[in-house]
C-alpha cells in the first residue's frame, strides 16, 4: 500500500474544529488498513499572521509543495479586518491556490436526500441535484494585473482590478469540465458575460472550438453568467457539469450551496496539471464554508464538507474512489439516521456535535 | 398639467409587445387626465442594427438626450449572434446608461402575495418579500479600460477587462442606497469582494466614510458578494435595500428575480444625478428581462415588468406617487384575480395573453 504524505493546513476559526475530525477519520484508516497517511500540520491565515507575520510563509509554502495533499480548513475572521492587504488571512489561501497552480475547482452540489427539506427551496427542486461546478481558480480578476488602488489627490481615489484571461487557461479548465462530463450526465453548461466582457468572449469561443475539436460527444450550452444564476435558483437540476470562470465560479457555487440545505455540506477539491513523469497532481481539499468566527469554539460546527473533501482527496488524489465511496455513503447513512449538525437541523431530527457528528460518520465507514 | 416627452424604445423580441401593452396605458391615462405624455419611437438594439448598421443611432440618441425619460423594452437575439463586437444589441442599451450617465439602476424585487407559491423557494423565505437593489450602472468592469482581446500568436489570444471604480462613483451611489433606505427599512447591505478586489477595498472604505459622515441614522452591513447571493437564496427577507457595483448587481438582481416568481415580475428605474438647474433627471425605465426571442411573436410575454417600470417612471421622473400607486396596485389586484400569464401560472388560475394581462391591468387602474 502506497504511502500519501498530507500537510494538515487548520487555519482560523471552525477550520480547526472541522479539521479535527478529520485527523480522527485518517488515524482510523491508517489504524484498520484502508490507507497509509502521514500527516504534517502548518499555519495559514490569521493563525499564520499571529504566529509569523504572514498569511503563509515560506516554509510551509515547501511543505504544500513537497506534499501528495493539501488538506486546508478555513481561514478569516473579524480580528484581521485591520491587517495590511498583503498579509491578510485569504491571502495564504489565495498563494496556494497560485503557487500551487491549481486552476481546477471542482465543487459538487449534492442535495441528500435526507435534506431535501432542509433548504429554503422547494422540496422538488432540489430533492435528488446533482451538479459539479468547475471553476477556473488560477486566473482572471483575482490575480490579474494592475490590481491596485491609486491616490488621485483631492480626497479622490481610484481603484483597478484586472480581469486577464488567456486561450490556454480557458483551454484546460474546459477540458476538465468536458472530461468530468463525459463520467456524469454528458452536458456541460459554460457560463460567461460574453455580451460585456472581453473575457467572456474568448471564454465563449475557446469553450466553443475545444468542443467541436475534441469533445462533440458532450452536449455543450452557453449560458450568461446573471441567466445561469438565475436557472441555478430557478431549476436547478437542468445542469450537469456548470463551468465557470474564477469570479463567477465563486458567487455560483455560494448560491448553488443554498440548493443543498448547508453551505456546511460543500466538499471541493482544487487541481492541478498532472505531471507526465509521476503521474501525481498538486492538489487542495476544502470546504466551501468559511471559518465562521460566529459559531467559533462552540463544537457546532457541522465537520461534513471537511470529512467530504477528504473524499474527494482519496477519489481526485489518491486513486481511492472506493474508499471515498465508503465516506460519501457513511455520511449518507448518518443523515438518514436523522443526526444533524445545527445548521441543517429540522423537526424531528436530533442535533449533534462536531465531535459526534464526525464520530457518527467514522462508525458508520 | 405639466406635459412630458417620452422616448420609447421597444428593441428587439418581446421588447415590442410589452412596450405595446405601455402605449395603450398611456393613451388611456392621457385620455383620462391623469397625465399629460408625448411620446415618441426610436430603434435600439437589434431592430436598429438593421435598419441603420449600429446599436443605437446617434440621431436616437439626441432624442434620448432630449427626453423627460427612455422607456426601454429589451435588446438582443441569436439572429445578431454574429455581428461586430461593438454593434452587438446589447452596446445599444449599454450607450444609453453611460451617455444619459444613468449611474443608478434601481431594481426592486416584491413578491406579490398572490405569487408567493409561483417561485422555486418555500412560501415562508418569500411571502412579503420587498427588497430594493441598488447596482451601481456606469462603471466597473462594463466600461474599464484597458477592454480588449490581443492576439499572441502561437494560437494563444489574451483577453483583458479592467474594473475601476473611483471615489466619487462609489460616494453617489451610496448617497442614493442610503436615501432610498430612510424612505423603507432604514437598513443597507452593501455587497462586494473586499477579500480579493482592490474596488471591494475601495468600496467598503467608502461607503463605511460616507455611512459615519452623513447616515449614522441608517445601519450599515458589509456583506461580502459571495455570501451576499447565498443570503438572497437562504432568507431574502433580512435585507432592505443592498448596494453593489455594476457586475455583482447584474447577478445578484438576476438571482433575486427568481425570488419575485418570475423575471417578468421585475421593473428597474436607472437614474442619472438631479440637475440642480431644472429639478429634474435623466432616466430611462426597462424590465429586468429580456428579449426572450423563444416566446417572441407568441403573444404570451408578461407584460408587468414593463408597465410596472412605467410606474417607476411616474414616481422618480414626474413626480406621480399617487398614479404610481396606483398601476402597482392594480397589477397586485389583477394577480389576486387569478389571471396569469404562462410564466407565472400555477395550478387555479387563468392564463392570459400579453394583451389581456395588460387590458386587465388598465381595468383596475
Ligand atoms: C476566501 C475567499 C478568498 C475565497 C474566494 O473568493 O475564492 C472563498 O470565497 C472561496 O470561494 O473559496
Ligand atoms: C443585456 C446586458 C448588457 C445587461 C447587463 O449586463 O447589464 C442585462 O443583463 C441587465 O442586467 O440589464
Amino acid at each position: 500500500m502506497a504511502t500519501y504524505k498530507l500537510l494538515l493546513l487548520p487555519g482560523d476559526g471552525i477550520g480547526t474544529e472541522v479539521m479535527a475530525e478529520v485527523k480522527r477519520l485518517i488515524a482510523w484508516m491508517n489504524s484498520h488498513g484502508l490507507g497509509s497517511f502521514e500527516t504534517e500540520e502548518g499555519l495559514v491565515g490569521g493563525a499564520a499572521y499571529d504566529a509569523e507575520g504572514v498569511a503563509i510563509s515560506d516554509a510551509t509554502m515547501a511543505l504544500a509543495q513537497a506534499s501528495d495533499a493539501v488538506i486546508f480548513g478555513a481561514v478569516g475572521g473579524p480580528k484581521w479586518a485591520d491587517v495590511p492587504y498583503e498579509a491578510r488571512p485569504e491571502a495564504g489561501l489565495l498563494r496556494l491556490r497560485k503557487d500551487l497552480a491549481l486552476y481546477a475547482n471542482l465543487r459538487p452540489a449534492i442535495c441528500y436526500p435526507a435534506l431535501a427539506d432542509a433548504s429554503s427551496l422547494k422540496r422538488e427542486v432540489v430533492d435528488g441535484l446533482d451538479i459539479m461546478i468547475v471553476r477556473e481558480l488560477t486566473g482572471g480578476v483575482y490575480f490579474g494585473e494592475p490590481k491596485t488602488i491609486v491616490d488621485l489627490g483631492n480626497g479622490q481615489k481610484r481603484a483597478i482590478d484586472t480581469q486577464v484571461y488567456d486561450t490556454y487557461e480557458i483551454e484546460r479548465i474546459g477540458r476538465v469540465a468536458f472530461e468530468l462530463a463525459r463520467k456524469r450526465g454528458n452536458k456541460v453548461a459554460s457560463m460567461e458575460k460574453r455580451n460585456v466582457m472581453k473575457s467572456g468572449v474568448l471564454w465563449n469561443e475557446v469553450m466553443t472550438a475545444l468542443h467541436a475539436r475534441e469533445f462533440k460527444d458532450v452536449a455543450l450550452e452557453h449560458v450568461l453568467a446573471d441567466a445561469g444564476g438565475m436557472q441555478l435558483v430557478r431549476w436547478p437540476k437542468q445542469f450537469d457539469v456548470i463551468v465557470t470562470d474564477n469570479l463567477f465560479g465563486d458567487l455560483l457555487s455560494d448560491v448553488a450551496s443554498m440548493l443543498t440545505g448547508s453551505l456546511g455540506m460543500l466538499p471541493s477539491a482544487s487541481l492541478g496539471d498532472v505531471d507526465p513523469a509521476t503521474g501525481t497532481r498538486k492538489s487542495m481539499y476544502e470546504p466551501v464554508h468559511g471559518s465562521a468566527p460566529d459559531i467559533q469554539g462552540k463544537g457546532i460546527a457541522n465537520p461534513i464538507a471537511m470529512l467530504a473533501s477528504f473524499a474527494m482527496a482519496l477519489r481526485y488524489s489518491f486513486g481511492l474512489g472506493k474508499e471515498a465511496d465508503f465516506i460519501e455513503t457513511a455520511i449518507a447513512a448518518t443523515l438518514d439516521k436523522g443526526l444533524r449538525t445545527a445548521d441543517i437541523k429540522s423537526d424531528g431530527t436530533t442535533v449533534v456535535g462536531t465531535r459526534e457528528m464526525g464520530q457518527a460518520v467514522i462508525d458508520e465507514v
